[in-house]
């Protein structure tokens, strides 16, 4: 394969030449297959073509055309022989075939000429001029038997009487085949005084002097080259693939001596109309000129479409060392898998679609006695889909341990610079035998990984792949102790496309929708600067620009994560012709790391969230006024200190009912949990996350486990969580929220019944009210009065809950001005300052007298700004532009007076967990799949989600209510 | 083996003993395994002894002792051969080996005579003398060959020219055996002529004519008879496998001869010391006599002690067809086992421990590749622990499909009428070809289910086992297209233990516990006679006492499955020597009645205290008075219209927490499903439900998983279910109530706080009662008031909460007399009659006023009780005796007074879910476990169990909250 092994320069440019012609006519490396059963009579199969041939006059089929009995070889031109008969008076053939010569005796059923035991035929003169007639004549003991000593420069044998090698003599009278020697042929025996010069042996780095190599290689490849000899061929092919398929500048290795054959062969045309496979020579290589890999491998679609689920149908031709072919074998679960497995499982590798890798460590021990001789394959793909139809594509084979002058030329990932090979062996066990062939090898060579890939065409629709291309990998186990010894191998079928594309598609939605995250945390940051009435860009303002931003781009992560898992899964599993495949595990990492940064950011947003929950601003405003001092006046005063108190009960109640509210969720989190556990794991969904066709949910559990995907598992994860969170959210907002229990609007209902009004501020000049003044004047009373208002209330005897009179809405956004927010600062100062540095602080003060008198002083003041009192503090009410609801931000700026917008929709739930059901949501399903991602087990996610839900709960629970008591001084006490 | 092939009478009563006396001696079928290179110079491996045999004098070791070169045979008297030279006048051999001769040529290499081809020796006149020079013969050509042509009574062979059989003629000039016979032996052809009558062949009821059988029955059972030929015996003896060890009264059947040869060869003395091993014959049978079965596999222990863990060496003498012996093989993962599975797998099969089941359908052409022709294996197990023991122990084997006299004689479950065989055969694709040994069979024998069964000795501690049986059970399989036939075929490893002891145990704890459940259950009857003050034993009572015994006797059979369960675990994977096996799914049947019974039953308890829980009657006594009415004047009075009323909002709000704790529970019920989830699939705890020794918890996916114990499965669940449950109800009482929050303690002081008490009656005269007067005189007042109340309290500044002066015990558990119940109903009655019959109801009456009008003389009816007010409903306080704690009964019965118990520990929570803990917490894990066994999936038992405490608690919630506006007279509105 290049300077020592070139080709000459003409026909090798026609041969480069030709399979880009091939390439254009749209052919492929197609043949077709033919068992020797196929062979009628007059045609034999010729096992280095896989087809059948059939013989001229004069001629037998045997392993190639043979002359008849009686006849004699005019000449043998390599691709065939021409037969003439012997005339009557020397009607027997010479041993070599060329002559026809009078026998002693009676002619064998060879018509050759035989001889007793111990003597010698004689049918040519020194000079190699057959004799008229034959003689047998007698051999001294020790020098016995025939023997065809030399190959002449005639091709002529002589035989004579010689001395066996000494390993012969004790054997027999006659020199045949001893232990070191095989019968390569049927008609012919070679033997080792054709040695090999030991340095080419297949394992150059080891000390192991190939027997087999030493002793076959110049007969085989003398064989092939001088007498046409198919096995031989074979033969010479097969250690070439012993040897990886290497060769180097030394031209007399055995890929050496093949190129050369292949050189010669040119004249005798090739096999099967594929340039690469010349006659007579095994099909070793794709040609040598740099790009035909990809050429090969990406060109043309094979002429058949795959469905999913339907099976690849390699074949596979097989032949032994020696170069005979032993059979056609169906690649099936056993062919190709060294691993030991249940015959359904190893047969799973060959359903389209389905990534299969088997992996297993193997005991040298078993290998020796499961391989006593290595089997070559030549792997084709079926492509005809009737029985009849035998076309077969010869697939190519990327050998990772082919060397060209001791480069590893395959090991690059550029296609381009690949050389493709043809033929396999699994184990060899044979090349490693030093020094006799019946001791053990002192190395074996194993083929450790063994890959098919598939590559889909990009943008089909009918499943049209590229050839597939096997890939080897060998290693080389030196025997010390074959008991203890052991060996990984490992078998796998891969499925690709190209994913740039996708990738491509993936880059620009994120482009797009991070540009909108920025246009729309830049709105969020001017509706907080507003919201806190603060006009300065300061850092606290880039601060909050890059948390809103972090919200909105883990929306744009997720939102493209989850589009993408769900793309792969709906179209990967619901499609019947292929046109995607699955991103490989390494392709995966970006997605994997996009669904890290939808965590990240997410869980930054969610803390967001949580800190500004548990930092709200609270006031209970209790509308209730003691009763004897007369119902109507002196709103504004003080109880005096003889009269019945008002009853705290009331705030209290309030108090305590907020508390619990606060981690209030629009789903039932654990239910989520549990229903999507049982989906995944009891149902059976999470089947649909493995890298196979097969969208079944129940699978037998002696099937095949393909590995998972993790952007399936994804994908399949997070939709469920999505579809029950949705599902969850609908049946609570439609069916439980209306028909069993509103908690948000029984605590709406408390607000307006306990005459206890809420104000909220979620930042410095914005916030919710809860009007809860109650319209019978009243609600701190006993049980009848409370009994016969709720009727009076319900028989419609009285007015409306509303701020406005006639009016219902009791929940309002609000804006409110600077100066009602620096004097409600002002009320709260001695408690804010109780905090701060206590020296400071008149130490006689004590803090119970501060809260109550801070406390009384908010109620009322609170209490006069609502009811109009304060003209500086004045608000109107308004409702609330729809563009103004969409971006979420006040277009007017409350100057002058406070703006309290209608909200019909509760929104003051936005400081609870109940209004911020998507930020938890979400922020849950990323939690789920992260774990499941990373430990591959959707119970550790549940179990970890819910342990996260739990704790957040509980510090949202147990910070809130200590913010809840410090903002409203409500006792702790009273939050159970 | 019965009438037809009965042994004379006096032998057979000494072989009747022999083994008895073996038995008594401790002595076991125990041979020492040697192996062809185990035999030096001057010995043979004999294979039908498995022993290296040393020959005599003037003798040669090959497959026996035969003659040296020019020695001729004096004698073979079967057990051996007597040898002697040849004079030197007749230095040859005959051919027969028994005469001298002087021979026409040179003598061949093995000292007989040779001639030409075509010609014969003769060497014995037609009287059968021996001649004194022999002489070649030719022969003329259709007539060819030498041939043995009788067997003569004398034994002797002559040698003439015969006719060959038809089939022999056009092949060569000699009788060499053809497509129809094989070379049994070395020395000896057996020829088609010999042929058996086609009747006997293996399968008599299919119309298949045993090739096999026609052509060598005959000629083995005569080789084997008359020349003791091994080889011939063997084969014979495999014929007698192949026809499934079945014999009937025709003699000429394969087991038949075998049972002759039997007989016959007595003399010739046994094998190995053992009996039923004759010389030279193969060892098929154990005897016949009754109950030898049960003595061969239950009397005596093998001599090694088996570790858990430990691998069981089983090795096996493969001998093919024909009689040869083949290797020692190790029985490993694939020698018995016909299903593909990777090697790890299938060699969890001899882990001793490990159940093993392993079953696949097999094609039939698969079949008949794999096994192309039968193979005989002779099953040991290896006793020896070194590699110099060489201790091997036949083991038995039970052919289901043998018959005698056409009935199936092993089919049974009673030991004692097997018969135990020995050699074993796992596919028989030769005696099913009919016609021609090279054409497929038309029926295949297959072995469909093999299994190994270990039965551990009763009591042991050192891991004693008795012989494993191999049980066997073919199918035959008519061949009609081998590639769509399929066989289900099975292999499985047993070990099993005797079980009755622990069914007595299991019995007698049942019994002594059932009837300790029946005293408690009458002792709680007895006390709930007293507390409902009712003497008289109705239906009621009874049905009252089959509810309470329902849930002592769940109690009793949760403890001692759980028991059970955990014995099994702990010993069953904690042993090192094997003392205990599990029990066989089979014998778990009753296991998993007791484990439905004990849930059935706790689930009528569980029910039977829900109902009773929703049931409760409740009353909140506020003591609060109006104020300006002056604090002591008159407290039994009404408060006049006029004044300020009494809040009802502190009542709302002890009624709103009563209704939020009632489902509030010792432990965190999700959590506990989490938690054990968490363990049991992601730690992996469920790993140790397997039947298999390893106590690992994380095992490689690739590794053997044997089937799952439901007894260990249960064992697993619940006690970790109890012990999660137990660290639950520790971590809440012990840190979190005490540091972080206790829910019933906060409500007894929310009821003192809010000068409220709480009267429970749970029974008609029983209950409880919440002291909750405030100790500053009202509650019912402002925030001031309040904080200062909490601090003096807080400062120790005001009197005890206690109902006894000075004492602070609030909580109390309460016998009423029947007159302050009567007095009780009464004043509800009007309440209750409106749910009855309306029509006697006066229709005016406005239900609201009738309430409230209750809800007040209720108020002041229980205060002024309290208050002592009542001189006729007067009661006492006292504490309780311990042994009254104990039993759950009160002694003294409230006739004059009513009776006040101290109860520090808050016992009114047995009304709630808090206080029934063991209860539920039994039933979730009785729940989890039913689940569990039913579906064999611990992920579904937990969300199941889940939605069931999701179902109990919501139901729970919502009529125990209907109960509670009914009884306190509180509107549902309020409890949120």
């Amino acid at each position: 394969m290049a300077t020592g092994t070139q080709r000459p320069s003409v026909p090798a440019a026609a041969l480069l030449i030709l399979p880009l012609l091939r390439a254009a006519l749209g052919q492929q490396f197609v043949v077709t297959a033919q068992t020797p059963s196929d062979c009628g009579g007059g045609s034999y199969f010729d096992a280095s073509s896989l087809s059948c041939v059939t013989c001229g006059a004069n001629q037998v089929p045997r392993l190639a055309c043979e002359c008849q009995t009686g006849h004699r070889l005019l000449f043998n031109s390599g691709g065939g022989v021409t037969c003439q008969p012997c005339p009557a008076s020397s009607p027997a053939v010479t041993r070599d075939g060329y002559g026809c010569i009078r026998c002693p005796g009676p002619a064998g059923e060879d018509g050759r000429c035989q001889c007793p035991a111990g003597h010698v035929l004689v049918e040519r003169d020194d000079s190699g001029n057959v004799l008229e007639d034959a003689a047998c004549q007698p051999c001294n003991g020790a020098w016995g038997g025939s023997l065809p000593v030399a190959l002449t420069f005639r091709f002529l044998f002589s035989f004579r009487c010689v001395r066996c090698q000494d390993s012969f003599i004790n054997s027999s009278l006659s020199c045949v085949c001893g232990g070191s020697s095989i019968q390569v042929q049927q008609h012919l025996t070679f033997h080792g005084i054709y040695q090999t010069p030991l340095s080419i042996a297949p394992y150059s780095h080891l000390p192991v002097q190939s027997v087999w190599f030493s002793n076959f290689l110049y007969s085989s490849a003398a064989a092939c080259l001088v007498f046409s000899n198919r096995s031989a061929c074979q033969a010479l092919g097969n250690m070439c693939v012993m040897n990886m398929h290497s060769s180097s500048a030394v031209t007399n290795d055995a890929c050496g001596f093949y190129n050369i054959l292949y050189r010669i062969t040119a004249t005798l045309g090739f096999t099967q109309g594929i340039s690469y496979w010349r006659a007579n020579l095994p099909w070793l290589y794709y040609g040598e000129q740099p790009g035909l890999a990809s050429q090969v491998l990406r060109t043309e679609p094979l002429p058949v479409g795959y469905s999913f689920k339907g099976a690849q149908k390699l074949q596979a031709a097989v032949y032994n060392a020696a170069g005979g072919f032993l059979r056609w074998e169906n690649v099936t679960g056993g062919t190709l898998q060294l691993c030991q497995d249940t015959g359904g499982r190893k047969q799973a590798a060959f359903t389209f679609g389905t990534s299969y890798k088997q992996s297993c460590v193997l005991s040298v021990s078993d290998l020796l006695t499961l391989f006593p001789e290595p089997r070559f394959y030549d792997v084709f793909l079926a492509l005809g889909t009737s029985s009849a139809d035998r076309r077969l594509l010869a697939l190519p084979v990327l050998n990772l341990n082919m060397q060209f002058n001791g480069q590893f030329i395959n090991q690059g990932s550029s296609v381009n610079n690949w050389y493709l090979t043809r033929r396999l062996l699994l184990v060899d066990t044979l090349s490693g035998r030093d020094k006799s062939l019946n001791i053990p090898p002192k190395v074996i060579r194993v083929a450790t990984a063994i890959k098919i890939g598939f590559q889909l065409m990009p943008n089909t629709q009918r499943g049209e792949v590229y050839p597939p291309l096997i890939t080897m990998s060998y290693s080389d186990v030196p025997i010390t102790n074959p008991l203890t010894q052991t060996v990984p191998v490992s078998f796998s079928v891969e499925y690709e496309m190209d994913q740039s594309e996708a990738r491509v598609k993936t880059d620009i939605a994120l482009g797009v929708l991070g540009g909108v995250a920025v246009l729309y945390s830049l709105l969020k940051t001017a509706s907080w600067k507003r919201r806190i009435s603060s006009p300065i860009i300061d850092l606290e303002t880039v601060l909050k620009f890059l948390l809103f931003y972090a919200g909105d781009l883990a929306n744009v992560f997720f939102a493209i994560t989850v589009g993408t898992g769900v793309y792969w899964l709906i179209f990967y599993k619901a499609q019947q012709f292929v046109s995607v495949l699955l991103p490989l595990p390494q392709q995966e990492e970006r997605f994997v790391t996009y669904v890290g940064c939808a965590f990240a950011l997410k869980a930054v947003q969610f803390l967001h969230k949580l800190l500004q929950q548990v930092c709200v601003d609270i006031f209970f405003i209790d509308w209730e006024r003691p009763r004897d001092k007369a119902l109507r006046a002196d709103v504004g005063g003080e109880a005096k200190s003889g009269a019945p108190p008002v009853s705290i009960w009331r705030t209290y109640f309030v108090a305590n009912e907020w508390n619990e509210i606060q981690t209030l969720r629009k789903i039932n989190p654990t239910f989520q949990i549990v229903a999507v556990l049982f989906l995944l794991e009891v149902v059976g969904f999470s089947n649909l996350g493995l890298r196979d066709p097969w969208s079944t949910l129940q699978r037998p559990p002696e099937a095949y486990t393909p590995p998972h995907s993790l952007v399936l598992r994804y994908g399949l994860a997070s939709i469920l969580w999505l579809c029950i969170g949705l599902l969850q959210v609908v049946f609570f907002t439609v069916f439980y929220e209306r028909f069993v229990e509103d908690k948000i609007r029984q605590f709406v209902d408390l607000c307006s019944i306990s005459n206890i009004s809420v104000l909220l501020l979620s930042h410095r000049c914005f916030g919710y009210y809860i009007h809860g003044r109650s319209v019978h004047g009243h609600a701190d009373t006993n049980m009848e009065e409370m009994n016969s208002n709720l009727k009076r209330e319900a028989d419609n005897l009285c007015g409306q809950r509303g701020l406005l009179p006639n009016s219902d809405t009791q929940t309002f956004q609000i804006s409110i001005t600077n100066r009602l927010r620096v004097q409600y600062d002002r009320i709260l100062e001695p408690l804010t300052r109780r905090h701060g540095p206590s020296r400071l602080v008149d130490a006689s003060a004590n803090p119970f007298e501060q809260s109550t008198k801070a406390y009384h002083t908010m109620n009322r003041f609170l209490g006069s700004v609502i009811d109009h009192a304060h003209r500086e503090m004045d608000y109107l009410v308004r409702d609330k532009l729809l563009f103004e609801r969409l971006v979420g931000m006040e277009f007017v700026e409350p100057l002058d007076k406070s703006i309290f917008y209608n909200d019909e929709s509760h929104s003051f739930s936005d400081v609870l967990f109940y209004g911020n059901e998507a930020t938890l949501l979400i922020f849950d399903t990323l939690f789920f799949c992260v774990v499941d991602l990373g430990s591959q087990s959707f119970v550790l996610a549940a179990v970890l989600t819910y342990l996260q839900q739990l704790v957040f709960r509980l510090i949202r629970d147990a910070v809130g209510q200590r913010n809840l008591a410090a903002k409203t001084l409500v006792d702790k006490r009273f939050l159970i």
